[in-house]
């Protein structure tokens, strides 16, 4: 039987908030948290927005999904984020204990693997979803930004 | 001459903070950001207040004082923490750029250290500043813990 809700479905939501990202001059990363199909959290980068670098469009998803389910594990949860995660963000997904993470395009310099961050033990990562959406959108906002200065 | 607003002083003030946490129920930690001798920012653990892993007291730190200076980067300030940061907070603080931590305790098993996180190429550590005071208060809540359960 066809399960219309795999990993495909939830990072196209996920990249649905990179495009907002995008549209706001953040550098386009998008968040989405999802138990059991359902969303609990949709989120994307407000870095520049709001001044801060620990706005990653992650860290915001995990509050919120926190906030949603009245408890800071994220035990039967999935991350899906269109770009790999920082140090920081993977970081506090290992304190969540979240048991997988789904993420598109690799950041093979600031990347959770180059970077050597430990996730939970617990913790199964798939990568390469849309990964050539999630790319194209970081090129395209690169190239835009270097038009414009 | 004698210069009253050195590491310890500041370290202290992280002291207190760590104090308001450990009343509150929470792993007494406390941080403090200072530029030029002054606070800009003090914060104490809150994971469990607000149910969330990410509220460690640096992160609301970074946030607090990026809020109050206008900018994400923290260039010209020292980070006071009573305990090493984990690898989440000391990811942020890679982001940050910030030039100086001071931390307290050491965190054998979970400090960014033991986890092999990486810091900014301009971050300049300090440790064991007033390690005993936060590692006896933080020795002092799990014993205490362990007893009401």
């Amino acid at each position: 039987m066809i399960n219309p809700f795999d990993d495909t479905y939830f990072m196209k939501k996920a990249l649905q908030e990179a495009e907002i990202a995008f549209d706001k001059g953040e550098v386009p990363v998008g968040a989405i948290i999802a138990v059991e199909n359902r969303i609990i959290a949709r989120a994307h980068n407000l870095t520049e927005c709001l001044n801060d670098v620990t706005a990653h469009a992650e860290m915001q998803a995990i509050t919120a999904a926190a906030n949603f389910l009245g408890g800071k594990y994220l035990h039967q949860c999935t991350l899906y984020v269109t770009l790999e995660p920082c140090q920081m963000c993977a970081g506090a997904l290992y304190w969540s204990q979240i048991p997988k993470i789904v993420y598109g395009a690799s950041d093979v310099e600031r990347g959770f693997r180059a970077m050597g961050t430990t996730l939970h033990p617990k913790t199964k990562v798939v990568s390469g979803v849309l990964e050539e959406e999630a790319s194209n959108l970081l090129k395209q906002f690169f190239i835009q930004k270097r038009n414009l200065n």
